[in-house]
């Protein structure tokens, strides 16, 4: 799994402001990112905005990300939708489209029990022939993937990773020692960009940072560092980000979905990498005080 | 709204045992329905599990309901997604294929405030020319729709009626409180199969109990006993139904989708109407000790 | 069980503005009460804030209660604490206070399960001689009380009765079918003001209306014509007291504790009942336009 | 804060199987855990299972803790209850019992906004003279410790530290830098004990570990390897007691309560630190079998 660590940001997906997709962004973003050294791609992640796009869309999205980044890094999709069968539809065509690997939640809507949840899982990976990687995400999907379940799919070869969203430490240390004492048949990656520095030490195999997107460089050299075992060094640069992250926090009253994501596309739009940092409908975009508040942040630490 | 009055049960999905739709049985079911006397129909609900099915099977669980119902009730339909554009995807091919009206959920896998979901609403509403109900199922979306929220949308005229399945009694009252005083706007309905005698007594206009699938005709004579003012026969039907109930807690151990939908499946085969209680995968069918225990309970309150 | 069916108001405590109790309040909203015709008192419930008061203020409320009450209805006392054993203490002292029954939530801040749950209701019942009522209040324990245990402890004879503040009315309803079932052996009692007529309807044996501190003559009113199988005046009654529960939503954006007491607190106090609406710190009282407001809703029922 | 910082581990309270106190055996352990090496004593918190007792028991452990510490290390007292008044109330007890410092956790029961939340821990602190910390662990309060408000109540010289149980690494982390950024006016300590490398790496003042109960010098290596820097030696410490963590997920089946503290008494009392693993009521103790294999991961960590 050697390919599947360290450093693979959720990448945004870029809007015109009349709501439809902005390839060239895109194509910037990607380079952004790869440019800034990061070691995988996450395409349609939940920073991704994955739930409000059409299939057709999603599509779009994966053949422009897998087109720019040809071959450099590999890419991850996400294929989340209810249910298994629904799921593998969409992981088949993420495959076509040009995925390394696809991220695949448990399912949603449906009410299931650890061995549905179980067998869901088989059978998503049963319809591709790539990497496939469990995303923990209950604030998202409302059901947490249990320690077990994980380690079984990890014995029987159906997952290669785990990206864990789920801000749970101690089941995620939890999970990376279970794996560590049967043999690392998984890459785990953490997704919470405020605590990679911690996450590193205990043994996470790399990170999905949102944030990443702003700051690919930062979260690259921050992996170097922890590969050298300079963990003050790790330390300092989660520092720096941190007061980075700052700028989630700008927006005031906003939705989940709204302030977080909202404010990576503002910061890029205003580093000029992204068009604009227009929000998918019924969602808004942030307000010209929010952007400049962002801008100040990103003056303070040396991204503008 | 008078055609959204009554019984509107939501109308299971019946599979061949491999796990493909049997339409022959849907047939068979959308006539025991019709002939119990039910005011409508309601495809591709939570108990109609919609949530396994790909968008062909959907369309062709809409296509065959609607067709079998030649106009005889309306044909409500599900169209459970996402978020907004997804579902009037969803919606529009949903009328294409014969809906009387749809049935639209709040985001699912977003994290959206209020405003958002009110303008969630509008979009999937602008995007088909039928009536729109709200569906309101926290256990399965895992937000609750607001009650000023509900009652906005329903003096804008975007939806049409209310299906309540949040088990949030005081929220329910208020709801048919304020819908009496904006000059009833809304059709309310009832999602709870067990209390739909307390409901109709406080103003609910109909009923839409996955129950209803195994015992349409006792859900029908409710709601005339109700219509003619006979509270004690009401409760009296609404008793022997709650008898009936019990067969969902028959199966032990199962998870939410495979107990209480597993029940209605297997008790419809029992008595003939569909040809396998089959359940989509990943779940599983019930045992045969519960399909019995299940029998003894049909013969007990004489459906059987 | 004759004794506890109708209508039992939780009794709000008042206080002075400055924080300590009104024991000439406490009398006359005891009078209040009893006049307006119910048949039992609850002191120390949720509604009586017996979150905020010391052991030693428990104390003096249960005794002005029982000695103004003067046997003229029976009075149950709430004994909220951690663990049954700090319960029973308690109960011990709310008895020697003069409760006729207690009432008796799940565990708090503990974590347990169904067993231990059910040992608890035991233990704290072996430390009195009076009814024992099970108080379902998830908002406020976090826990529910599941169906088995209630049938268990009251064919063992360990409850007497349960009052349901849960919200979930398939629960409700499945518990008054069960008692039926069973012969009866507990009085199932709903707390939700605002859906009593459907309650009632349905089997419940009374009703713990916080708002029947405002019109305990309306709840009166609506047990009797129930009663009587007067169920479109029950309906009509229940419309009634819907429009004066109003009064709950008229302050904005106050705390669960702040919000709906301090508006039957404000009421009462301009009813003359009560002499002040003060709130115990750390919570507030309502502002003046708060008062206006709810004052205006007493003219428009009737009550002012 | 530097009496504060380090590993201050959560007193188990030891019982004789009849469910008394057992104060020879508190007495021993007080001494294993100073000899072990630890900085601090916190007496009556979660694993010190204070939800069970009573005040008479409270005051009981609170003094023979602090008379067995002699001063030779600060002694912090859970100081739990319902709200403000009630917890001055067992604030006052537990320093005139001897404790150095309390711990206070947000309201319980009670349904209170941020600001009201805010001046309960002002009305509790205002009530002694020594440090108080804030206790954050939702999964017993169910409400969350906002970073804005223990930030304040922090410059106000409200609260000295928080002790961090809620398991939530992302606002972890925002409070240890929101601290830093203070001018470092609490001491923050997390109370999970399988992350404490990652959490010393990124700036915690100590640990509140339940396990340090049973291997106290382990956790003392752990904080004095973190203080010289080695974060190699760091982690290879923490992945041998999170070996020895294994023991709470050796009983199967049992509750919150029952299973995870069950493990520590259990493993104490093999140790013969303490005379037994008995488990207040309505707990219960653990197996023989569960004993048993507590037993052999002790001997395979080298604790016995």
């Amino acid at each position: 799994m050697a390919s599947y660590r360290g450093v693979i940001p959720p990448v945004l997906t870029p809007l015109h402001t009349d709501g439809s997709l902005d390839l060239e962004s895109l194509d910037r973003l990607v380079d952004h990112l790869i440019d800034g050294g990061v070691d995988g791609l996450f395409a349609l992640g939940s920073s991704g905005q994955v739930a409000y796009f059409t299939d057709a869309e999603r599509d779009t999205v994966v053949t422009r990300v897998a087109e720019r980044a040809a071959g450099r890094v590999p890419v991850l999709v996400g294929t989340p939708d209810f249910t298994a069968r629904r799921m593998a539809e969409q992981a088949v065509r993420a495959v076509d489209n040009g995925a390394d690997s696809i991220v695949v939640t448990a399912p949603l809507y449906a009410l299931n029990d650890t061995d549905e949840v179980n067998r869901h899982f088989r059978m998503v990976a049963a319809a591709v022939d790539v990497p496939v990687f469990a995303y923990d995400v209950p604030v998202r999907v409302h059901s947490k993937l249990g320690l077990g379940m994980l380690m079984d799919l990890a014995k029987d070869g159906v997952i290669a990773g785990v990206k864990d969203s789920s801000g749970d430490d101690v089941a995620f240390r939890r999970l990376v020692d279970a794996n560590a004492a049967a043999g690392s048949p998984l890459s785990v990656l953490t997704g919470h960009e405020v605590m990679v520095d911690g996450m590193y030490l205990l043994g996470a195999d790399g990170a999905v940072p949102g944030l990443g997107n702003v700051d690919p460089a930062g979260y690259a050299r921050m992996w170097e560092l922890a590969q050298a075992g300079d963990w003050v060094g790790v330390r300092a640069e989660q520092d720096r980000l941190d007061k980075l992250f700052e700028i989630v926090f700008v927006p005031q009253g906003r939705s989940g979905d709204a302030g977080g994501i909202g404010a990576f596309k503002a910061a890029l739009e205003i580093m000029g990498v992204i068009e604009s940092g227009a929000m998918p409908a019924p969602l808004e975009g942030l307000s010209p005080a929010d952007h400049e508040a962002i801008g100040a942040i990103l003056s303070e630490v040396g991204l503008r």
